[in-house]
């Protein structure tokens, strides 16, 4: 389904979303899972201010109807309405007036890149102040600014959506994306439109093992009230998961593994990474200075939760800055990200461990039509040998995606000879977690 | 015993087998046991045609009296007593006369080795066929030809032939290996021809600690029936096996290990591999695309038994075609690999665990005789090395090839050294397989 | 206090310390261990001749008047007090004249570094000798000579002395250094004064957790007879333990692992000296070839013993001649390697293993003014990384050393920030050796 389609409907979500004045609460961030439920059939969580969630308390909403500088030539700069980095994230409600060496302590430029504007937040101090390009904050004149910061923080609500898909079983696998950055392309809004169309080709398999559970929320303060909802279920039923995040742009992808390092989750996103892109991908091992996997892999939880990306935050120049925009990512990138996250889950939901009806020797293949008849000849073929690698392996041990890793065979290929030979009754599905 | 009656023997007892069409059951596997009884004392299984074994059943017997065509000009072409590799093996009967283009439907050639006859067989789907060098298939001329396939297959038997040298304990050493290749050098004399020969090699022994167990049979169905006898004895006994396959020609050895991959097989093999071949070998990983390991390493069985051999299977282009010839083998690598595979069968007899009588610090060795009496020189010497490390690693942890690996220290040297510290009352050896 | 005084004072006691000859068991050792009680607060074990430790016995105490040779043109040579060397250590007494020819026979030196006087030894069996530079060796004229040899083999005793410096748990830590060489540099006084200041620097610590036991005692039966009385109590309370030797020139730092190979001690080492030296340091596995440890990593009581050094003893040309001495050194080196012992010894000291109070998610820490306030910015700060792996990692399977390496943060910057969470209730300590 990778089409022409899919990328043409992720390029207008993307149009209509790009705009909007995100932060971790208020209506920038409904307004957003509004269009996005379009896509995926929503179900909403609207938590509390004030509501405790482990070491954390749900804060005040936000809200945020104009903030700009009048210039001293009466100019109006750094509106919101032309970009909505221009003003520190979650700013408390300020009007005033003041000259430039005042209003310059309020201001936030990066000297290193002068033409991007920065991104920046207090969401745990109350501060106001401006973010603006390092080359326009040297170019600004002295004299009387006049400042307005039309905002405030009230007793609200912070916003979850979630979205599950059903399986045979009540194991799950989590998609865990954020949505409380304003304007910025490959480090926001990738990673929830790359979810959302993950959503709708898992929802189309005539078949589904496992439960999916996608979640769109604020990172941190989202994820930790998240788990305080369903951690403990989580802890219990869950499989596999993933943050998904920076899948926007055509650079190599990057997997960072779960805390634990050797999940299923862990070893499905490579054998696929491995095979999709001839193992040029770049494999981290988990470090807690990331998303939201620094929650769900805390000690108390150590989810099987790892992190698919491709240029990783903070190792992209234009992260967190004007720069991750519309033209540093690629809805083709996109549409291909979509395809590596949905064989990673698809890989996962075929993970099955089986046993041999009848371990001893080698079946008789030729009788039962699964072997070349004609034999002395070397046999080379990819699909006679995944199938002896699958029925020397098939010993309750390993699931299929060992099978892949020790034998260099494809998953795929296994999981189809697996079906064959349970039809032939040579093996049989074992219920077991490896 | 490396000698030049060793080598003339080999190459006598060769010249005798080569000729004999061999298949999986019949008459040319018995002629050739019975050759080879000469150098080993069998006892032989007849097991009859319709047996069940596990998921096989034993199959007939095949019968061939003599196959040959009758080219249109009268001359008599692909006669198996030409070249036992003419004929499809494992054929069935027929007679008659019929076009080229009719013909040319049973006809085996290698377009890319035009020179060589490839070995065909065809035991599990009745038909019948010639095989020929592709430049012979090339310059048939039009016409009728004459089809003689004068074979049968008859209630009868499998062959299976068998020696024991018992040792001091019932725990065994596995040798396998196989005969059921008409007219090849490498992928069939040398196995029997070098198993035979360390058969008497080990024979010789004044002492083994060690049960060993020599089987010749025919690939696959061979080993499996052989299973089906012996594999619950073998599953509790079984210390070590190699198969033994394609140790005729001089390039370098190859060790495949077996499934588990740290058996005492797998780390004697490659002891002595790495002390005779200053490392020059290769070592592979277990891969179920081989020969009999394949039924020995099936995940009921998961015996510890790896491959020994020089150019594997499939890895050297004469393979399974008449190329596999006299030329393409020495006599003097077979000898050699006799050499290797006595030294791991006698590595692994003396193979033993220890334990310190006295733990605690190093014993006083000068004045038990076992060290330099004269110190404040660098110890420099393998022997006292040697004995160090033995003293330390005798913990009842460490058999001896572990000491060697660890240390890279000998394992001759090692052996020797326990036994005198045996006698001197420092070490005692440990009841314990590791 | 890496300073000049302490350099000078190394200095100085190595110049009271050079010229004593010392041996396994006599006056010179008492009195190297009385100079040495200047620095250390010494208790000290005199072990009587014939006491029984393990295999072994404290053999006669040695006692040295003087030896010399009278050469035919009456010029006194060989006399210990130009070289301690000269004389074969331990030597019996003898006086005689002789030819040349018959003393030869008595001589040793070594003819590829012809200018060397070799140190020998005879402990175990008696003899007497002389060692002299292989250039002196070859300039001997014939003629009469006249050997003094006036020593003696008493009853009396083996000399350790041992000092301890008490922390709040009965956990130890071991240094062990060797005092039974005559005057070489490296590979004698280097340990010994090392260790001195080592203790010197440990016992300026305001605080300890551990308790620390420093022995200076003859190589081998020293450490044996060590064993034979505290070896017990070792066994239940040694929490990590090195020989300190061969640590007074300028060269890498070697560190040879402890029999088991991935103690407190070898983490602890390891740690330090990656980040010390840059990695540049030879890391080695344990071979019961060398000093000390070779008793302390004995099976019976396979001990967290390391060794640190720098060029390992038999690793550098200089070793056990007379080639090793005060040119060979560097008493700034000398006091570089007391800054490395102090800090492996501080590391472990700290080592602490933590758990969090409260193990969901991640803690407010914006909150508790552990964090940045102004968020949106990359988190690169090392304090704010490490901070974060530290309350990921305090799960009370990793201790700080573990952190340390599968973070690659500082040690230093873990035990200030654990202690900083502790106050701030995010952690808490557990009592527990990993």
């Amino acid at each position: 389904m990778t089409d022409k389609t899919e990328i043409a409907a992720m390029e207008s979500y993307f149009q209509r979303l790009w705009p909007i004045m995100r932060s971790i609460t208020g209506h920038g961030v409904r307004q957003s899972h509004d269009i996005l439920s379009e896509l995926v059939p929503f179900e909403r969580f609207e938590v509390p201010t004030g509501t405790k969630c482990f070491d954390w308390i749900v804060p005040k909403e936000w809200v945020c109807r104009e903030a700009y500088v009048i210039a001293p030539g009466g100019r109006r700069i750094l509106d919101i309405r032309e970009n909505t980095l221009h003003l520190l994230n979650y700013s408390i409600p300020f009007r005033g007036r003041m000259t430039l060496a005042e209003l310059d302590k309020h201001l936030f430029s990066l000297p290193e890149i002068p033409d991007a504007i920065p991104y920046k937040t207090s969401y745990y101090s109350p501060r106001w102040g401006f973010c603006l390009s390092h080359q326009m904050r040297e170019g600004l004149q002295d004299g009387i600014y006049e400042v307005v910061v039309d905002t405030d923080h009230i007793d609200g609500s912070l916003t979850i959506s979630q979205a599950i898909l059903p399986g045979e079983t009540a194991d799950e696998v989590l998609i865990s994306t954020y949505t409380c950055h304003p304007s910025m392309a490959n480090n926001e809004l990738s990673g929830p439109l790359v979810s959302a169309f993950l959503y709708r080709r898992l929802a189309l398999l005539p078949r589904r093992r496992l439960t999916y559970r996608f979640v769109f929320l604020p990172e941190t303060i989202g994820s930790i009230t998240f788990l305080s909802m369903f951690g403990t279920h989580l802890l219990e039923k869950l499989v596999a998961g993933f943050v998904v995040s920076c899948v926007g742009d055509a650079r190599p992808f990057t997997y960072m593994k779960s805390r634990r390092g050797d999940t299923i989750a862990d070893r499905a996103a490579q054998v696929v990474l491995t095979k999709r892109t001839d193992n040029l991908f770049h494999l981290l091992d988990f470090d807690p200075n990331g998303s939201d996997e620094r929650q769900y892999c805390s000690p108390g939880f150590n989810l099987p939760v790892g992190v698919i990306a491709r240029a990783l935050y903070g190792e992209f120049r234009e992260y967190h800055t004007s720069l991750d925009n519309r033209d540093f990512i690629s809805f083709e990138a996109m549409s291909n990200s979509v395809d590596v996250c949905f064989e990673i889950c698809h890989t996962i939901d075929r993970n099955l461990t089986y046993c041999r009806t009848m371990p001893f020797c080698e079946p008789q293949l030729g009788r039962r039509g699964l072997y070349e008849s004609v034999g002395g000849v070397q046999v080379t073929e990819e699909r006679a040998k995944t199938l002896l690698w699958l029925l020397n392996l098939a010993d309750g041990e390993h699931d299929l995606i060992r099978m892949a890793v020790r034998s260099k065979m494809p998953f795929d290929l296994f999981h189809e000879l697996a079906e064959t030979c349970v039809k032939a009754g040579l093996l049989k599905s074992v219920n077991k977690s490896l």
